[in-house]
């Protein structure tokens, strides 16, 4: 494909969406993301599949403008009052996100989807990749995990009440918080946590950033619950080819329990922002989460990544 | 949903994209549309799939910068040597309109989907709408209708091979050529003919308007073998529908047989640019697009809308 020098970020980096320079003060972001149901409830199913698609464009340090919703429905199986509050969760999340509806397109499909493209905006000079972690920095998660394995264990109704309104809290909240109490700092690199669950994520941003990362897991947020259902056994569709993916290139330097390692793997729908930032500045960006009412949690730190090292070619261990 | 006073074309108006203003001289368009296949030719699908796409920017008089795709695919039922057939021929066409593929998003679905969301760019004083069409003007439209007939006809094996030809020419051809034949002129009210058929994207660009039109069933071009197609009694899944949307806003003063009629209602697949421009210009504008390649043709002319009028609430007169 032929290349355009003003991508400043393409597809072939793994990162959460494309930027285009359009002149030395702007830049566009885009990014489009589209999910089936996690829940029955309309409204709360288009909260977070917009949140989940806007995660992109503050991931990257951007401002969201504009959005086009992408529409998957049964219009012979399905009430159209259903796509109708899909619609309203998500129209009431652009709105936060301080975003318009510029349109969308819509297909019959067998079962419902819904998702956004979405296009921000962003200073070329101040854009968030996953590739430029460097060593001695810490890595910041901004929202525990554990949300995929929730939901699948909550069809089978083994979720408490507490515990899913937690996950769901989480779920439908934007990133926007976290990115605007990151913006003060020096960002080297950033990622969301999505699909392909933590390890998998940090692993895009330790190769793209040509890095070696540590991550201690007694230290990772996990959401309340979660590790309760892999240990009943529960897990999700992505934990296994996340693992596969993940492979070689990560080693787990504890001896854990086959269910436990399943966290790091779990999928998340709207996670959490991923920073890596110099040492100095992680606790004082953890104060600027709490002023927002969040909670960070520095899980780690960013290492050289040396090919000569016993440890290479692993890129993360979890320590 | 709160308003934005940057957000210059909403969803509201049935245009073909959303456009948002940067600054003065900058303002971005935004559109998404998928399909399903129509061919078994994986290429052939994405070039179809990826210039569809596409003709909303060019519909707006604006220049398409990022695509990204929008993938639903049988993983466990296809081969990805499909997927692949499916992204070549679409990166071809997006190399084509001098864009660049930023990212994408594909989920597992139970049929093939593919489609762009692409961010263009236009200055905020030259973007075409549907809504200035004046009174006095002609209308022109840039490539002939009918091939929603052809295709479903071809799956039952009925439409000869220069005729499939001739269609697949115009479903892979790219809207840039005619809008870039139309940029030299005062485009008053633009428009692409796509599901809807003309009779429905007529009547979006007269209501939007607020004018009248009288189009010349003589001077529509209809793809050979389209007519053909209809009077053996194939039609397709949207001809109805899109008869019913129009109802009584548009009126047929012919006496045609039904089969005839099917064709206003025919839903196109990048199918092409209608404008509204100055009488004085048309013959013009179809030598521009003629040094293109392409062929133009007038097929009517924009009248007041006299809500007082024995024609009104009519919008469209077919005669």
């Amino acid at each position: 494909m032929a290349q355009d020098s003003n991508l400043l970020v393409g597809f072939e980096t793994s990162d959460d969406a494309g930027v285009y320079k359009l002149n030395d003060e702007m830049a566009i972001v885009v990014s489009a993301d589209f999910i089936t149901p996690p829940f029955d409830d309309p409204h709360l199913f288009g909260e977070i599949a917009a949140a989940n698609a806007l995660s992109d464009i503050y991931a990257m340090g951007a401002r969201p403008l504009t959005c086009l919703s992408l529409v998957g429905f049964p219009t012979e199986k399905l009430s159209l009052d259903i796509l109708q509050g899909i619609m309203q969760g998500a129209s009431a999340k652009i709105v936060e996100a301080g975003a318009v509806l510029a349109g969308g397109h819509s297909v019959d499909d067998l079962e419902p989807k819904f998702g956004l493209a979405v296009t921000g905006i962003v200073h070329p000079d101040k854009i968030w990749t996953n590739a430029g972690a460097k060593p001695g920095d810490h890595l910041v998660l901004t929202k525990p995990v554990g949300s995929g394995v929730i939901l699948n264990a909550n069809l089978r109704g083994w979720v408490s009440a507490p515990d899913l309104e937690a996950c769901v809290a989480h779920l439908r909240a934007l990133n926007r918080d976290a990115a605007e109490a990151a913006s003060g700092f020096e960002i080297h690199a950033a990622t969301d946590v999505t699909g392909f669950g933590l390890a998998c994520h940090a692993l895009e941003m330790a190769e793209a950033s040509k890095v070696a990362l540590t991550i201690r897991i007694d230290d990772i947020p996990v959401m309340q619950g979660a590790l309760a259902m892999y240990r009943r056994g529960m897990s999700t569709g992505s934990n296994e080819s996340n693992r596969e993916t993940a492979g070689e290139r990560i080693s787990i330097e504890r001896d854990l329990p086959a269910w436990h390692e399943n966290v790091l793997f779990d999928p998340q729908t709207n996670g959490g922002l991923l920073f890596a930032l110099p040492a100095a500045q992680s606790e004082p960006l953890i104060e600027a989460l709490s002023e927002r009412g969040l909670v960070g949690h520095v899980i780690g730190s960013v290492e050289p990544h040396d090919p000569a090292s016993p440890r290479a070619p692993r890129s993360i261990s979890f320590v």
